[in-house]
């Protein structure tokens, strides 16, 4: 018996992480097996010590690569202790980005590529995928006018532009993977509002797996 | 211009470091470029706090993938602010261990596969191999003997038989290696006196680089 591997992807101010946060209580209540929300490095310590390894502010310069597979490698050691216990119980996890992130954010826009990407992440995960992933699509000014709710029109044309072509090359790369994977990758329009957001996700999950409710 | 780019390779116990240390000096007098020994992590500030990372002894619960990533993230950071300035000043840059080490160790010794670590060795290093691989060898109970050098027989007999067994997988790749890489790998006979080896490993490089010398 394996459980149900759940993921949520989107870009920064897609409203991804306020989706989850409505739509996990209410699968716990609804759903007759137990439901894990989580997020890489989410409580390994072995992953946590990786992360901050990248996050670390001094490590100028830190090479993409490494950063590509110090990322791999925390995503390998959160599966083993976090996500495959959960499955292999039978129960539904539901992770907060997984390899899709890794494709679009490095593969496409950091242009390492997404081929190299894919391989050192197969190798992490030895080839598991998520069975349904929610994916909040938004355009890059949205996304970027939520991560800065505060500025004002002015402050907001002074905004780097280079922030702009990143934030499209994240969504063009999670858009070309939602085409070549249409029937694990659902689009949700984050363009709606929070709560039809939530209801969407919340659907989705429950079309696809009645059985579970 | 390019450099030349030289590793040593064998199990522990093979005399590889020994070798080195005698090759080394005696190239840097004689060859007509900077000759620079170097191992990994080697002074890579962030490669070696992802070193310090594996070997933490607290990390007994760090899976062998995870493992395969950060020795493959360490070898990147490595490459970048050592190996390669060296190569484009066209010195010459001698390596204590490279990609050939992982595959041996964690591909064929733990049993990860070669494939696998060969492609995010791949990743890692963009392809770039060794031009002249030096590989020591040396049947498993010499390299073992060596290590333990001051065991009696009864001792050495108590020593754990999976050791015997891991040293013998480990010699099994390199000379798969070998065999598959004819034309870079030249197998050395470890078994003679220290000054023979580093006798071969000096010829070697001075048959295939003349006009270096």
């Amino acid at each position: 018996m394996r459980g149900i591997f759940i993921t949520i992807e989107g870009p920064d101010g897609s409203g991804k992480t306020t989706a989850l946060q409505q739509v996990v209580p209410r699968l716990q209540q609804e759903m007759n097996r137990k439901v894990v929300a989580t997020r890489e490095p989410g409580g390994s310590p072995i992953a946590e010590k990786i992360r901050s390894l990248i996050l670390d502010p001094s490590h100028t310069d830190m090479d993409s690569r490494t950063e590509a597979l110090l990322y791999a490698a925390s995503r390998r050691q959160h599966l083993i202790e976090k996500v495959l216990p959960v499955l292999e119980s039978g129960d539904v996890i539901f992770c907060d980005r997984f390899v899709d992130s890794s494709i679009a954010y490095q593969g496409y826009a950091r242009g390492i590529g997404e081929e190299g990407i894919r391989e050192i992440n197969q190798f992490a995960t030895e080839g598991l995928e998520p069975d349904v992933t929610l994916y909040i699509d938004v355009p890059a000014e949205v996304g970027i006018q939520r991560i800065h709710a505060n500025l004002d029109e002015r402050e907001y044309n002074r905004l780097d532009q280079e922030k702009l072509a990143f934030h499209e090359k994240v969504r063009a790369g999670y858009q070309q993977l939602a085409k070549a994977n249409p029937e694990r990758i659902v689009v949700v329009d984050g363009t709606m509002s929070r709560e039809a957001v939530a209801e969407a996700c919340y659907h989705i999950i429950k079309n696809r797996y009645p059985s579970y409710f």
